[in-house]
């Protein structure tokens, strides 16, 4: 049985307690955070405690802080003995302290408020130190999930980058549209059958092939149009940039 | 018995085409375009000619041409009786010739060489001069979609613009990723789940409310990471430009 101690109350440590409470070879013994209050999410399930110094016997902790509270909270565990491992996307293993094992576990994945669906598909990208914590990780990210890739923390970041594009500049673009639509008291409803398709279309074609619109075509009028139709300089600006972009993408010379 | 002609060969005349052909209450009398070998599709289901002056006779001439071929291929076309719409989202209704009843029926989706699925989702949006032309083309609409509104060549016009920013700009955005992840030689795969949430989100969550990520956050450390992360030209100017529109939407001053 796989003992498991889980540093962390936030979405991503919520996600994990989900499927460790429930998980048939693991044992959560332990959540640890230090806001009292959000570790209540955790007490039905597991012992819990606000203090870093008093850490539980386990096989791995699992380290799931803000970015920028990785350094800091992972020098202040106490352990004996196991791996250690935090769950993001941009932060190298080097900065977990060099007396324990290290090791990262990052599940690719936006964590929100809403739990996220189809778990079982969600990738885990790993790393360790050494061969025989790397087998103990991939056997665990295997047991929760049907994605599991070996991912030094250089590529790593490079994924975590174009995830950025993929999720948060995608719900910004969703986000312009649904403004320009309240500019003009247009249902911002009317456009998801138009995202359900773009999405659908890319998860069975290549992105460079899948694109079609004003710039993809070349078409100066359209897009000239478009530009005064925009009111907001911040719109105009992305339009502008974005259709640039675009175009050079498809060998126009700007 | 409604008859149809439809007047162009392209995505969108293949989607009505479809359609038509299989509608109970209709009769697809005529598929009309320049395109000889483009017209084969449509032998099978109905008559075809490549005249614009020998129009069958029929209830409405729906005009499936590209944007900047609407005005001449209309003053071609001899329409004696009938109602003549265009499907454009950006063209006014009043582009079409004077001499005839005009209207828009503008189906709200992306067309390509893969089908749309979910079809009877998809909205249509629809104009007319007069009201009996009106009821005639949302009887139609209703008998293929369930999402009809009745929007006016002005809003329409911002529809289609939101809709570039959701479709054109959201797969740009894929695109964009998916250079990060092949120059690094990571598998786009590995971002679809992401994809797939991202999407899923936005069908029950408010895109303001959805935002996540460095810019969201203003965490200028993660910004400037990525922007020395970037190499190409393009994908830093698209990176600060959004983020910067990000920025400002939850408060910032830039």
């Amino acid at each position: 049985m796989v003992k498991v101690v889980l540093v962390g109350t936030g979405n991503v440590a919520k996600f994990l307690f989900d499927i460790f409470s429930k998980h048939p070879q693991l044992r959560l013994v332990q959540v640890v955070g230090r806001n009292v209050k959000a570790l209540n999410y955790f007490k039905t399930g597991t012992e819990v405690s606000s203090n870093f110094g008093d850490l539980k016997a386990a096989d791995i902790y699992i380290l799931a802080v803000k970015d920028n509270a990785i350094q800091a909270v992972s020098k202040e565990l106490a352990i004996q003995d196991g791996i250690l491992v935090h769950t993001s996307g941009s932060i190298a293993m080097e900065v977990l302290p060099e007396n324990v094992r290290r090791g990262v576990f990052y599940p690719l994945q936006t964590f929100s408020g809403i739990p996220p669906k189809n778990r079982e598909n969600i990738p885990f990208c790993i790393e360790a130190e050494n061969e025989a914590d790397y087998s103990f990780l991939e056997d665990l990210a295997k047991s929760i999930s049907n994605s599991v890739c070996r991912i030094s923390s250089e590529k790593r970041r490079q994924l975590h980058l174009a995830a950025v594009f993929a999720n948060n500049f995608t719900n910004h673009m969703y986000f312009l549209a649904s403004d320009i639509c309240t500019e003009h008291e247009l249902p911002f409803k009317l456009l998801k059958p138009l995202i359900r398709e773009t999405y659908e279309k890319i998860m069975l074609q290549d992105p460079l092939d899948a694109q079609t619109g004003p710039a993809r075509r070349n078409d100066l009028k359209t897009l000239e149009e478009h530009l005064l139709l925009l009111k907001e300089s911040r719109h105009k600006k992305v339009y502008t940039t974005i259709s640039e972009s675009i175009q050079e993408t498809y060998g126009k010379k700007l």
